[in-house]
């Protein structure tokens, strides 16, 4: 039996539904709450349903008392499920088992913005990038905030540690993975997205807003990659910058069906 | 002489920055305030500098009442602006005068969040777009949250108010636009990103997140567009959405020049 007594709670249907669904955080399930006045909402109907069929717990709750036990954070619309924190997935086993030639991961080196961090996450699920590596030493704590923004995509993107992450790079070099920087530099030896063939697998690594990728990091990649801004202002957000590229990814995939 | 006497702060070096040099919403600036810890920073200094230039009162605050004057909601990084508040753009005006065969516009059709919104300010900027529509009755208050958000961007992009969507779209057509509206749709007559060809000038017409554009307003695009997603969730946030939409209509104009 397991031994971790801790527990957190995450809320909101997109959250729960992917949490019964998919979980790829392998959290264990010890029960789901819903607010009485919600129990007839169809998606919250079909939550229910589905954790009956887990033989899951099922409390309801008065809806003041619901509203003493939901974050203040987020939205919870009427639902939450008390579950053990995240299992960080394990990157060997994923590299040696089921990365494939058409793989495609994220690198987050060094961000911390609880907001751009779960955004990020929904861009991976909504354009079928499998996983996320991020640093041990600077995480974001994987937290209600995080699966709420991520709209549920927490519990269906792969979330990996790294301790080092200029090794993890050589390391997926050699099982053969292309990485691809990104940058706001416009030096000759920086592409713009749109001049980019991708290759795969490939891993995109992106780095914080403030100060971007670090330069031994940027060093081991194979190609730097910049969006073309035609504005005043020579930036973009992080979540915003990542949705573009993996978008382009996306499309090079559908153009080569 | 100007009678209003309403004022507001804005907060951060990107926003003062935009504001004493562009300035779309022809705010009046009363005062710099700046922590006193803060005036050696070189981006803090060119700032200053800026507004000796332009004759502009600059009070050096000691940081502990810097801190109070400064709002929860935005890191103000030492430096904020008194100024009146935004003045909405003249719509008539900019078609008649400074509208041509290829400017771009954003409608923002019933958004609230100020996060997205602020975001979506950023994306107009980095991309070339002019000005975005939003409507009169659900618009979101111009405040230094949208400020911080937009990196400044709202003192770049011009902010118009129709007090019809639908009405301003049928002028936007007299007057030569194309109407994209975007959705999460994909029936036949929906047409992917990767497939549109832009036809300039051109308008794209974002909805709400929940609830997407509303109907009457998608009944008088000329062309609806979608974004293809490959992942089990169906969703992208508005600001990312907007930002890839935006980057393929600046692609396009790239690739004919």
């Amino acid at each position: 039996m397991e031994q971790n007594r801790n527990f957190e709670y995450l809320y909101g249907i997109n959250p729960v539904n992917s949490l019964l669904i998919i979980n790829v955080g392998n959290r264990k399930i010890y029960q789901i709450l819903v607010s009485k006045n919600r129990v007839k909402d169809s998606r919250i109907n079909n939550i229910l349903t589905e954790a009956k069929k887990k033989n899951i717990e099922i409390v309801e709750v008065d809806p003041v008392q619901f509203d003493k036990i939901s974050s203040e954070d987020v939205n919870s619309q009427g639902i939450s499920a008390r579950v053990s924190p995240y299992n960080y997935n394990d990157l060997e086993q994923y590299l040696n088992k089921e990365a494939g030639d058409k793989s495609k991961l994220v690198i987050l080196d060094g961000i911390t913005d609880v907001g751009n961090f779960g955004s990020i996450i929904r861009n991976c699920n909504a354009f079928g990038f499998e996983g996320i590596i991020i640093s041990e030493r600077r995480s974001v704590a994987l937290n209600e905030r995080v699966s709420k923004i991520s709209a549920g995509a927490l519990e269906e993107v792969k979330i990996f540690r790294a301790v080092n992450i200029v090794r993890t790079i050589k390391e997926l070099k050699n099982k053969g993975f292309w990485i691809y920087g990104t940058t706001l530099d416009t030096t000759p030896e920086v592409k713009y997205l749109d001049d980019v063939n991708f290759t795969f697998p490939l891993v995109l690594v992106l780095g914080s807003e403030d100060r971007g990728i670090a330069r031994l990091v940027s060093e081991n990649c194979d190609i730097m990659i910049s969006i073309r801004l035609s504005g005043r202002m020579q930036s973009l957000n992080v979540s915003v910058a990542s949705g573009i590229i993996l978008h382009k990814v996306q499309e090079q995939i559908e153009r080569t069906k």
